[in-house]
């Protein structure tokens, strides 16, 4: 089913990615139904506000009966557009490394297309059974076998330079660990993963408490 | 200055953790002052984003002339409560280095209390000059020297756990990147890093494009 994807107010995608996983974790201890209000509870947020983000993309349930998990979950995949997605880790230091095992044990659907590091001194290591690949392979490798998403694991200090290499090479979106804003064509959906601005935002609240 | 933290929306937070860390940026280059719409254009949001969320804590900078970068750096340290802030890592594999490394290095003021783990092969081992201790010495070095924030770094498994313990040593804010929802008593503010909800929040804008 092709779903409205334009429109949809960026906090509910945000509590989407949560319900799913949520979901996902109460299938795999075999609930097979699941209400509203149990699904809200879980993902700490009102009963109304889950109906109300689902209501975007289509009717979900049924009133007194609550949603088949099942079901639910392969919406939410279809929603989110997330199946079988191929990422390619950009620098594999720590980091770099912690993500591969992440996305290797994990069981969230992404596959890891390639690790790929600028460093003669980690090229042809191998992380997770994979060899590291240098980064100059990526536009051929992304022609080959396309790679959706590029998680950039590199320091501060070449990450603009990466992200501009990973678009060049026709990649259209990157999750960006490093603590800068990246400056790339529109085109290209940048998501930051700032452990900084996630210590300063629970600095907020827990001054707020 | 005691500034209002309550009934602040969300999205207003996250938005301040990003002036935050595009101001310290130029600031860095040595830029003095700059215009609501250039730190609008490098935070990626319109000028009058800019002025309504920083009109939550008062009026900063001036019609025509923008804002003295020093100060309101300091203006945005003081609303996020973010100022020395001392952090523990708990889970000390991959990750938890990654994250050691980026916090030693980082000039984001928040300071590392410590490293922990249960597992008896990583504890007393040195990662970025801190020996690692065992999970238990928790509590007793929280009420020596207050730790503000734990970040769990410790596999699914055992998050809710490392979590619970976290919360019994008086620790009362948790940055969490296990792929699970924590539960957790009221008080305890939790910050999800979760990196498969974050490939599903880009996989969303990617099929929008």
């Amino acid at each position: 089913m092709a779903r409205r994807r334009k429109n949809i107010p960026g906090p509910t995608v945000e509590r989407l990615c949560r319900y799913h996983r949520c979901l996902r974790r109460v299938a795999r201890r075999g609930v097979k139904r699941i209400s509203s209000a149990d699904l809200a509870a879980l993902a700490g947020v009102s009963p109304e506000q889950v109906r109300k983000d689902l209501s975007y993309f289509g009717s979900f349930g049924r009133r007194g009966v609550g949603y088949e998990v099942d079901d639910l979950v392969a919406a939410l995949e279809d929603i989110l557009g997330c199946k079988d997605r191929r990422v390619a880790i950009i620098g594999v230091g720590n980091l770099g490394s912690a993500i591969a095992g992440y996305l290797a044990d994990s069981e969230r659907g992404f596959e890891i297309a390639g690790l790929y590091d600028n460093d003669p001194a980690r090229v042809g290591h191998m992380v997770r059974g994979m060899r590291i690949k240098h980064v100059n392979r990526l536009a051929e490798d992304n022609q080959r076998n396309k790679i959706d998403i590029a998680v950039l694991c590199v320091p501060e200090s070449s990450a603009q330079q990466a992200a501009e290499d990973a678009v060049s090479a026709g990649i259209r979106a990157i999750l960006n660990f490093a603590p800068i804003t990246l400056h790339l064509p529109p085109k290209v959906v940048v998501r930051d993963a700032d452990v900084a601005a996630d210590l300063e935002w629970l600095s907020f609240w827990l001054s707020a408490h």
